[in-house]
């Protein structure tokens, strides 16, 4: 116990990044999805994920889960995290078995890893308050606890799920608090109960916990899962791909919230204090975050207006004019031109499923 | 006499193509101005206006007077027309000093000639129409008349001149009236009075003359402009363009509404049927004269569309997304892209001025 004190046990980072974003499009591609674009600022939110965990997760601790299609991308945008940890899923499934997997590796690394797992395309405009809260979490976890990270909601949002914790829950100091239970997308009138009673909060997507408890978790309520990552050869064993191709469909395709928490009894919420996260859902969320001209015009472009504003322009090697026009979304691809208004934002998936219905595959 | 009869006099077509369209930015560039663009159709408007004009005027009776910058262009696009029929003014003057230059030309060549003067960036939709009509002019000008068409007026248009008939003229059969007064572009409440007394019609533009007519005109009203043809070689000497490079400038700058139409006494107007004229005055009036598809929205660009409609929308190469977005113009050119309200069109031109007053000469 006192070498443990001494040796603070190694955390390392897991980071998610097999989505698609469809509502970015059209700058967002199967092979270039919003993970790997620059949405907000000069880098993309996965390389910003990653060096805002540096501080806690060096290179070497770094782990990214992602698919065949976007591993490429993942080793271009982030070569500084050793290649054999930037891990394609063999066929997708959801969260739970890119979770077990990851646990897994790190298990063979060492025995007494903790690892946060964190999704790859979400913005935290106050990375020192996330940081201090996640040594926190790291902390609970060395408990053998499920530490889930809850965010304080500042509207009723009903595309998140949320974490209830009990009645008078403050998340002043960022304690860890018992989780009463895990709510899934609520209706607008129970989203606004929530977010009035205080003691809900959003459930992040990023937990914190030991590699081995949480594949204890797995091996319990998921057994399909279990069994595939017993048949895997090790991470440095020259068959692993072939390994991981031949077995990982066989995984339980359900995500860690269903897969897990919601049944296990060894769960730990943290009420964190606002840190600015935001999952960046879709191009209104950027012009949200992004600073505003003075007629409310956010613009990665030059543009040139006339009686036009609330509008979110980005159209690379252009000049934008915007007359008589207000609150669109604008944005300019080689191939093509997305005009939306900024209220319709969430329905860009829709349109992107329109896309591959009609067969445009070359658009998507 | 019986000779003439025997023998029509020659008419020639001179149209004018000096214009810039800045309307149509950014499609519409110096060097491409809208004359030159196929803004309707597949074909230029220059283009289909020399065609429209080929059944009364042959190639080699088709002149064009525009600028040196676009000279070029009207050679590439009209290659039936003699090349020495193509015409650049050294510098811009009105229309009074081209018309006066063409009559000039056309007298050198046939000293009965009937010239009729077209704008290049006019839209007729039935030209059979127009040309019956047109034939009509011809003989009321072998009577030395300076002959006007006008078009019935269908909306309180603030933008054109018009041409008061006396009472009760109509424009049945098309035949020429005595003009009462050419009346400056009104106000919308003089329009609204205008276009339900019945007898005002729409300054075309168009006008038909002897050569030897407009120029007996001129030589009465413009005589810095008859001195400036006096003093001009004949177009076949190889000193010619030397010649009206060094006299044009002292033309009058003026045009030939003001510097003859409203003080010539032997003006007679057409108020002629409607023959499905359209100056095709701003992106707007694009929109209105193509086909619409069943949500509105008339598209030379391959679109996908949700809960959008009335827009017009040209993208080449490109496909075009609108999303909850409603009577837009939207045009996309390589450097530059124009989202404007329909109901803004007109505004583009002032748009161009502002960006002529930022120094972006690259995207004018």
């Amino acid at each position: 116990m006192t070498r443990q004190a001494a040796q603070p046990t190694p955390f390392h980072a897991v980071i998610l990044a097999g989505g698609r974003g469809t509502r970015f499009w059209p700058r967002s591609r199967k092979r270039l999805p919003k993970q790997f674009l620059p949405v907000i600022g000069n880098r993309s939110l996965i390389q910003q994920t990653a060096e805002r965990l540096s501080a806690l997760a060096p290179p070497e601790r770094l782990w990214v889960l992602t698919n065949e299609v976007l591993r490429l991308q993942a080793l271009r945008q982030l070569p500084q995290i050793p290649r054999a940890q930037i891990i394609a899923e063999p066929v997708q499934r959801n969260t739970a078995p890119a979770i077990a997997l990851a646990a897994r590796l790190l298990l063979e690394q060492d025995p007494n890893a903790i690892m946060g797992v964190f999704p790859s395309d979400h913005y935290i405009a106050n990375p020192a308050v996330f940081l201090r809260v996640l040594r926190r979490a790291v902390q609970a976890a060395e408990q053998d606890r499920l530490v889930v990270l809850g965010i304080p909601p500042r509207w009723p949002e009903t595309g998140y799920g949320y974490i209830e914790f009990p009645v008078g829950t403050q998340s002043r100091g960022a304690k860890p608090a018992p989780v009463v239970r895990f709510r899934e997308k609520p209706n607008l009138r129970t989203a606004r109960r929530f977010v009035q009673a205080g003691n809900f909060y959003w459930n992040s997507g990023m937990f914190v916990w030991r590699a081995r408890v949480i594949l204890e978790a797995i091996e319990r309520f998921m057994p399909a899962t279990a069994g595939v990552l017993e048949r895997l050869v090790p991470l440095a064993d020259r068959t692993f791909r072939r390994s991981l191709a031949e077995n990982y469909a066989a995984c339980d395709d359900i995500s860690i919230d269903y897969g897990v928490l919601e049944r296990a009894k060894n769960i730990v919420g943290f009420p964190c204090p606002d840190f600015g996260w935001n999952d960046v859902g879709s191009w209104d969320a950027v012009y949200n975050l992004m600073p505003r001209d003075n007629q409310g015009n956010v613009s990665r472009s030059p543009i040139v207006v006339q009686r036009s504003g609330g509008s979110y322009v980005d159209a690379p090697g252009k000049l934008v004019a915007l007359v008589g026009v207000k609150d669109l979304i604008v944005v300019d691809a080689a191939d093509a031109l997305l005009i939306c208004h900024r209220s319709e934002a969430q329905k860009v998936s829709a349109l992107v499923k329109l896309l591959e219905a009609e067969g445009l595959e070359g658009l998507l």
